[in-house]
Formats: structure tokens, C-alpha cells, sequence
């Protein structure tokens, strides 16, 4: 039975204490927050539950075994490290921290203490993401070509992160979870129409290695929500559309084949495949259940899905694709640091 | 009465024969081909228009006022040329020549000579691109954003050039046409899957005067066939979707404010606007029609609306685009000829 | 302030609890319920709400101006009827009764007490179905010809009623109300596949004064759940789909015209529109908080949408649907009871 | 080497000359019509065609083996009748025969002259059609419990018949086919909105052998113009939407399981299945090509998939729905002739 210790119970926090509540694994002991409203809340609603204003109260705690962080991002990097350092195990919402350098510390600290790091990546969580996933690893799609990806709507603007820190965190999340693999480089378009020098609309072009292409549409400015990705391999595609509730994914029996050939003249012949479309029936397990279950495996040993290190990945995909703004789409290389691996 | 001759009587030729016969303003004496089996057909077709197996009969015939270009691209230059040495008008299939240097020769050439030179950029005679430059140049969008456009499918793969100059010429076309402008800058990155050094799938971003963005996918690797461009303005939106048949553009009323505000902070403060959609009825003319009768008009003074100059300036861009591709996305500036104005 | 007394806290209960209090014209003093966890939740949400096992406390409470019912309907009858008799106003859940004999009953007894009763047909307090009102009333659709529409999906099977009475409710309901009519005969063709003697799949056609025909699919045996109704006008038509959450109504300026012409051969010339479609932005508010003001509202003198009467007209056709059914088809007349008017 | 006649060069007739001409087993030899435009037309088009104003020719002509009817159904009987008594196999565009008397008598005739009778209810040559068929056939679909089928649009109106001989014959065609079977009595309501006394709207449920309902709504008056069928049996769903061009075909393995129970209360136990969703990739091959085929084929001895009988059949339902909708939906049992087998 593992004990926990939830800080932050603003908008998602609650989400993590009534799932953690849920398992048969876990307990919640004691939650803190800065407004004494919102803990009266969590009161109301867990009468068991204790509660403070002082997160001290819960990293000191000795019974705590596991402190999940569900605080504004500022606030992570402390937050996490005071709790590895006090030997517990932490899942920390995303993104991980507010500057890479603050990521690397944390995913190197959390190494040094043997203690495991989650980031609430909840989208490599749910079943459309893995169904993906499945079929990239299976081989059923073939060699993977490229991938684009639009998640656009109108609102909601932020005023601290640009769109891309806000939306695209998600993707980039998402893209190297299936592709099992993570970006080189990347050149990004961006600019900013509403708020000066808060970029809202952003067009990025991942490359990772074996020349797959990913691109990224993010926008707070479309008269549309669309969360689609498509998948294109050599010998199926898929296009994964997470507004649609029913038919989130469709896989399409579709390519394009070249022949071989032995004649002299060494023309390409292709030939074009379309085949049946299908679209399985997906699992509707609430995602954030199976994230929290999987923190406890992963604290008795599992491989983690959202890593520190997963998140730390994120966090240098962001920062290049904001240097590449900068620059008008010159390609950024991304340097990952020699303790990722 | 407009005396007309036309060159090649392949794919397209024959359209435009059929579309000029039916104009009351127009006549179409001779065609040619180098293939006599399709000067048979056309010959079957209207018997009573003359054929030739050499299109200098048409070039050197003072009878014929206009001259109708529709052989392959690597031809343009020398036909038009020798079209417009001869005085005659030309309206030119697009591309309108293999290089920008020979584009630039001729609307050189067509200026001096003081004749129409016309290229056939189709889309720019629907209904559907009108309506859409008609909402754009009333500022009922308010002042554009940016442009975000997508023309995927599965094949058909060219092999002599690469899916930018398949595809996007319609979409550099459309959007210099709606917008009025042309763009001074590009970021593009692409990749040749199944033909080694030509790109089938390309991501583009132009960058247009007034910080418009406009960005374009095109691919010959999708599993499904879109042709849809967002408009994002200040007071409205649209999307324009050429698959469908009844209902290619809607229009949202929907946007974000900044509100002003007088107080110390200076926060900003924004307000979303959720309006009604609107589907307008769209004339169901044949473009190909619209196009030749105005190429006669034309002739006869109005201004063009694909001219070469126009056709031109799309040449450049898919250089830039090029350029861009083979350096990684580095942004490359657009030069125009100083004769371009 | 209106002081309300809810009698029944099963599924629907709570939201009726919720909106009432909410409310700033009225207070819930009091709610019973047959299981005591029930009392207890509603207890833990409302603290100083009052709970009872027995729905006479709240009947014989002289405090009580007002009683909501939210339980089983085959004990609709004996409450409302008990809360009439003690003076109360009653707010009953649809249907209003399992018998038309009942719902007469209902009806005259609550003229004779001079107290409002009010049927939880709570489709008529959407947004959507009152704008479908609003272009029907204003005359904007034209003479209405027919509607017709489907309310279909798989399963939820019911055991004790019919898919008839499961589903038709709320398309009876929400016809008679933008029709401000009710229909004069039946032509219905059903079968039960699944459970013997309890039709699943039904086809109903009903007949409106003014020659307006109103067709109901309602089915538990569909692969997609549909709900979706047309409405035809003479000037426009409109198509209603309730699925959508964001484009519920689209406004089509299409129609015939009869052309009149004064020739001896007397052939009818028929010119079709086909002009813009328009999909209004629609408030989002509940539709339950409105039902819910709204029976303040009444209470206080104003004219009722779901009125005793609606609710039983709505029986009235349940009936007679049931007996075309039966009968293969055959129009079943429908029969008003006098004193409905 | 079959040698066709043809009667009919209107709107379909060119049609099917096109296709005999490119069959490899026929010739069509002449063609006639009573307007020599389009004799004319014919000619230009195939120089080698005999053409005549007076079909007599074509029957009388000792070399014609086949001859096709593409008249307007008013002339269809007489044609065929002296046809058939001139020892030809008859190919006749739908509907058979003006009345269901003149349908008898031909399909006797062609019995007796023992000739190929064959109907153009070209909907039952088409690929996804023929996958229905094979999915109900196979037993994929379980036992079949109903279809429901929609065939509406604005316009076109007829003036000499009502929207049920318009538009229902491809549905009853196509439910007669699919299904193997004949409806033995139906139920419908239909009314006139725009020309006096001829039904625009219509509502008809079928009742097949084995408790198989068949709703049919066929409307020339709706904004939308939809072709969409959907059938439901025990094990499978499926809906055919033949507005899609490539996405025809939807098969929903979805379903209510009936689950047996030993115990004494004997009640419903119920288990929904919700699993994957398959759109097969269908033929493309023009039916109306196969349809001429297979006219070829039934000469030579195959089974006739829309033989006199079948197109007779169609008539004695249409006829029935005629008199149902005079009835007010009372439901008529279609009684089929003896001869029918």
C-alpha cells in the first residue's frame, strides 16, 4: 500500500486524489494547497483526508512514500526536488519544469536517488495513443514516412507560455511515445497576432532519425477544434482523430508500392494501393486511472511510459522549436544531454 | 470575333477548344498536335476545324489573333515565345515555364510587345476563390492573420518534378490572388519517400507582407484527398474546402478581441466571439469558361487576373520553396525582378 | 421565495435539487426518498437540506408551496394527485402518467385546485428546439409541410415500456411545440425483435391539422445513435441534429416555388431555390435551469411550455401509436378529451 | 457474337449502345428513334450504326437476336410485347410496364417464347449492393430484423408520377434483391405538397417473410439529397450510404445479445456488443457495363438477377404502396400472381 501525498488542489489536483483514492494500491493521506477554500473542498468531499497549507508538512512527512505535484509550473522544479531529496517518489504534472536546465537537474537527482520521476503525459496513457503506438511497433504500418498533427481552436489564449509550450507539449509528447524515438532537429514558423511576443499560431517541422518527417499545426486562432494526427507508413495509415468520440482512429489498407524492375532503362513503376478502411473499437478506461496505476508499477519496477527523462525530451524538443522561431525556421539540432542517454 | 488557334490537343487541350467554340466572342480556326490520332478526334469533334501536325502553321497564320498553349512545360517558353514574336496574344497553361529565368524572358517579351499573356491558374476563376478574395478585399475577415492550407492525397506521383511543383502552384496561386500580395519570404522542409531527390511531401511556410503567414501541405502521401484552406482574420474566419461539392466555404463569425483597458497593470484582456456559421450558395459556372472568355476581355483591356506576371511571381515562390527545402527550412527572401514592379 | 419539496433523489432527482437551489426564487426545504444512501448523498451535498423516508412529510408540510416528483412513473398518479389535494403546485417528470385515464384525472384536478402542473418535457427548454420554434412561428420557414425525424441507437432496452414510449416522448413533445398543435390521427408499424411483445423498432407517421405529416423513427436497434429531425417549409428548411454540440441547426434557403401561369394548358411550373444555409450560434445555458425557473414563472401566471396538458396530449398519442401498431398501420384517430379544449 | 437493336436514343439509351458496343460478345447492328437529331447524334458518334425512325425495322430484322428498350414506360409494353413475339430476347429500362396487368402478361409471354426478359434496375449490378447482398446472404449479418432506407433530395419532380414510382423502385429493387425475397404486405402515408394529387412525400413500411420490416422515406422536397439504407440483423449492422464515393459501405459489428438464463424468474438478460468498424474497399466498375454482361449471360442460360419477374415485382409493391397511402396507411397485402411462382 503505497502512501501519498497530493500538493496543488486547484483545477487537476482533485482528478489525481480521487483517482489515486480509487486504487486498490494507494491511499491518499494528506493534501495541501495555498487557499484554505480549496481544501475545505477536498475536505468535503474525503472527510479522511488531511490537509495543510504548508507543503512541508507532506515532504517531511515519513509515512509518505509518494508526493504527486499538481502546482503552476513555476513552482515544479522546488517542489520535486525537495521531495526526491526527501526520498520520495514524485509524479509531477507537465510540462516538468520551466527551463531544461531545471529538467536535467531533476531527472539527474531522481537517477542519483533511485527513486522514480513521472510526468503527467496523460495522453501516452489512453488507448488511442496506444493502439498507435501498437501498430507502428507491431510493423502493420510499415516504415514510418512522416507524421502531421493540427491541434488548433479558437481560445484559449495564455499569458505566460506561447502556443506552442501550451498545446504542442502534448504532440511532441504523444509523437515520441509511438515512434519510440525522439527529434534531431526541427524548424518552426511562428508569430504572434493578439498578445506581443506571445506566439499564437506556430507551424513545426520535426525531424527524427530515418528521415521521419512530423509536423505540428498549433494555434489559438482557428474557427475549428481539430486534434487529428496522421500516420503514413510504407504500408498502412492512420489518421487519429481524438475530437471524434466513437471513431477515434481509422486505419487505411493504402500505399503506394515500388516495383522492382530489371529492364535497363530504370524507370520507377508504382503502384497504388486502396484497400479496406477499419476502425477499431477502442478501451474508454478513464486515462488518469491508468497513468496513476502505472506511477505505483513503475515505483515496484516498471519501465515508465512518461519519464523524467520523457519529460526532460519534451522540454528540448519546446525550447528548439522556440529557437527555431526565432531564427525564421533555420533548422535547430537538439542537443540532448550525455546523462539521457 | 477573336480568331483563335491552339496548340496541343492532348489532356487539356481539348477543354479549352470546346470552351472557346462556345464563346460568342471567339472562334477557333486551327489546332495542333504531334500525334495525329488526336487531331482525328478533334477533327471528329468539330469537323470543321483545321489540324496540323506543325504548330508554326498556327504561329506564322495572319488570320489568328490568339494563340492557346497546352503541351507539356518544357515547351512553353519556345511556343510563346515565337507566339508572341508573331503578335499574337497568348494564354499559356501554367506552369508557365520551367524556369523563372525563361519566366521572366517572356513577360518581358509579352510587355514589350504590348499582347496579352495569359496563364492558366484555373482556380482563380471559381466561384468558391472569388468568394473567398471578395471577403478578404470588403474586410469582412478584418484585417488577415494568416492562411493555412492542406492539398494531400495518395499519388499520383510525378517523375519529373517534385510535389511542390505538382501541387502548389494552385495553392501560391489562390493566395496571392485572394490576398492581392505575394510573398517575401519562405521556410519549407520536405522529403522524398518513394522516388530518391523527388520530394513527395513538403511543409511550407510563406511569409507575406504585413506579417501574414500562410502555410501549405502538400503530399502524394495521404491516405485521404483534401484540398481545404483555413482564413484566419481579425472580425471573421472561413474554410474553404474544394471537395465539397455543395458546401465549399463556410464563413464563422468568430474571432478574439483585445479589449483596451486604461489601468496601470496593462493586462491584456481578451474576449472571445462565437457567431453564427454561414454557408453561401456558390455560382456553379465552369471556371474553364470564366478563364477563356477572360482571356478575350483581356485582349480587349481588362485586367488580368493571371496574368504572367502573376504566373511568374507563383514560379518564384515554388524556387524559393526549393531553396528553402534543400536548405533545411532556412528562411529564403523572394527576389523579384525589378521589371515585376 | 417559492419553498419546494423533491420527492424522488434517484437519477434525475439531484439535478432537479440542484437547479432549484440554485435558483434565487426559490429554496428546497425538504426531499424523500425509499433509500435511505440516497437521503444520505443528497444529505452530504446539501447539508442543511431535510431528508425524509416518507414523501407525506413533504406533502402534509403546510410550509411546502411546491412539490417536484422525480420517481418511478407508475407512482406519478397517487403524488401528484395527494399533492394537488394538499394545495400544492406540482412539477411531475415525464411521462406524466402510465394511463390516459390517469393523466386526465391529473389534468382536471389540478384546473379544479387552481394550481400549476407542470410536465419535465425538457426538451422544449432548449435553445435549439425554441429557435426551430421561432423560425416556424415567425413564418420564416413558409406554410410547414412535414418534419421528420430519428431518434435512434443501440440498446438502452427498457423492460416495462416500449421503445414507443421510451423515445417518442420527447419527439411528440417537441412537435407539438413548435407546431403549437397537436396531431389528429396515427399510422404506426412496429416489431419487437429482441424481447417478445415489447416493440424495439418503430415507424411512425402522424397526421397535423393543415395536412402536415410528422414522421418518428425510433429504434434501440441501430448501429449509431442518431437524433435528428427535418422540418420542410414551403420557404425554407431546416434540419435539426441534436448530436452536434456545436451545430445543432442548419438553416437551408431552399424550396419549390409554383409558378403561375395564365396559359390554356394549365402544366404547373416548378422553380427550385437553392440559396445560402446558415447555422445560428445558440445560448448554451441549461435547459433544466430554465425548465425549472419556469415553473416559477408559471406559478406566478405566465403560460406554460409543458403544461399538464402538453404532457398529456403527449400520452394521448403514445396511445394511439400503440393501437396503429397493433392494428398494422391502420390511422388510429386520435381523441382529445373535452376539457383539454 | 449476340447482334442488338436498340429502341431509344434519349437520355439512356446512348448510354447502353456504348456499352453492348465495348461488350466483346455483341454488336449493336441499329438503333432507332423518333427524333432524327438524335439518329443523327448516334451516327456521329458510331458511323458504322444503322440507324431508323420506325422501330419495326429493328423488330423485324431476322438478324437482331436482342432487343434493348430505353423509351419512356408508356411504350414499353407494346415494344416488348412485339418484341418477344418476334422471337427476340428483351432487354427493357425500368419500370417493366405502365400497370402491373401489362407486367403479367409480359412475363408470361417471355415464359412461353421461352426469351431472356430482363429489367434495367441497374442498382443490383452495382459492387456495394452486391457486398450487402453477400453480407446478409453469408449469414456476416446474423438474421436480418430490418432496413431502413432514405432516398430523398429537392426536386426533381415528375408530373405524371408520384414520388414513389420515381424514386422507391431502386429501393424496393434493391430490398427484394439483398434480401432474396418479396414483401407481403405494406403500410404507407404519403401526401402532395406541391402538385395537386401527386404524392411528393411519402412514408412506407414493408413487411417481408420472417417478420423483416423495410422503411422506405422518399421525399422530393427535403434540403439534403440522401441515398442511405440501413440494415440490422442479430450479429452485424451495416449502413450503405451511396452518396459517399469512397466510403460506401459501413459494417458495425455491433449488436444485443439475448443471454439464456436457467432461473425462475425468466427474466430479459441483456449484453450489448460494441466492436470494430469496416468500410471494404468496393469494385468500381461501371454497373451498367456489368448489367449489359450479364443481360449476355442470362441468354446464355445464367440466372437473371433483375428478370421480368423481379421487375414485376417491384410493380406489385409500388402498386400496393399506392393504394396503403389512399388508405391512410391501412396495410394492403400484396398478392402476387400464381404465374409468379
Amino acid at each position: 500500500m503505497l502512501t501519498v501525498g497530493v500538493i496543488g488542489c486547484g483545477y487537476w489536483g482533485p482528478n489525481l486524489i480521487r483517482n489515486f483514492i480509487n486504487l486498490k494500491d494507494a491511499r491518499v493521506k494528506i493534501c495541501s494547497d495555498l487557499d484554505e477554500n480549496r481544501l475545505e473542498h477536498m475536505k468535503s468531499l474525503y472527510p479522511s483526508l488531511q490537509t495543510t497549507l504548508d507543503y512541508r508538512d507532506i515532504v517531511n512527512d515519513p509515512e509518505i512514500d509518494a508526493i504527486v505535484i499538481a502546482t503552476p509550473v513555476s513552482s515544479h522544479y522546488l517542489l520535486a526536488s525537495e521531495s526526491l531529496q526527501a526520498g520520495k517518489h514524485v509524479f509531477c504534472e507537465k510540462p516538468l519544469t520551466r527551463t531544461t536546465t531545471e529538467g536535467i537537474k531533476l531527472v539527474e537527482q531522481a537517477d542519483e536517488a533511485g527513486k522514480t520521476l513521472l510526468v503527467g503525459h496523460t495522453f501516452v496513457y489512453t488507448a488511442a495513443v496506444n493502439k498507435v503506438k501498437d501498430l507502428i511497433i507491431s510493423g502493420e504500418l510499415g516504415d514510418i514516412y512522416y507524421m502531421s498533427t493540427a491541434r488548433v481552436n479558437l481560445g484559449l489564449f495564455q499569458e505566460d507560455i506561447n502556443v506552442v509550450w501550451d498545446l504542442a507539449p502534448h504532440d511532441v509528447s504523444i509523437m515520441n511515445y509511438v515512434l519510440n524515438s525522439r527529434p534531431v532537429a526541427v524548424s518552426a514558423v511562428g508569430y504572434s497576432y493578439i498578445q506581443p511576443g506571445i506566439n499564437d499560431v506556430a507551424f513545426v517541422t520535426l525531424r527524427y532519425p530515418g528521415s521521419i518527417l512530423a509536423n505540428l499545426q498549433v494555434s489559438w486562432l482557428n474557427p475549428n477544434k481539430i486534434r487529428k494526427t496522421t500516420v503514413v507508413g510504407s504500408k498502412k495509415m492512420l489518421v487519429y482523430d481524438d475530437i471524434s468520440s466513437l471513431e477515434k482512429i481509422r486505419i487505411y489498407d493504402k500505399g503506394v508500392d515500388v516495383i522492382p524492375h530489371y529492364d535497363t532503362f530504370g524507370e520507377f513503376q508504382l503502384s497504388y494501393r486502396y484497400g479496406d478502411i477499419s476502425i477499431p473499437k477502442l478501451d474508454e478506461s478513464e486515462p488518469l486511472k491508468m497513468e496513476c496505476q502505472h506511477f505505483i508499477d513503475c515505483i515496484k519496477g516498471a519501465t515508465s511510459r512518461s519519464s523524467g527523462r520523457h519529460g526532460l525530451e519534451v522540454l528540448l524538443v519546446l525550447d528548439a522549436i522556440d529557437q527555431s522561431m526565432a531564427a525564421n525556421g533555420s533548422e535547430i539540432e537538439i542537443a540532448y544531454p550525455e546523462s539521457l542517454g
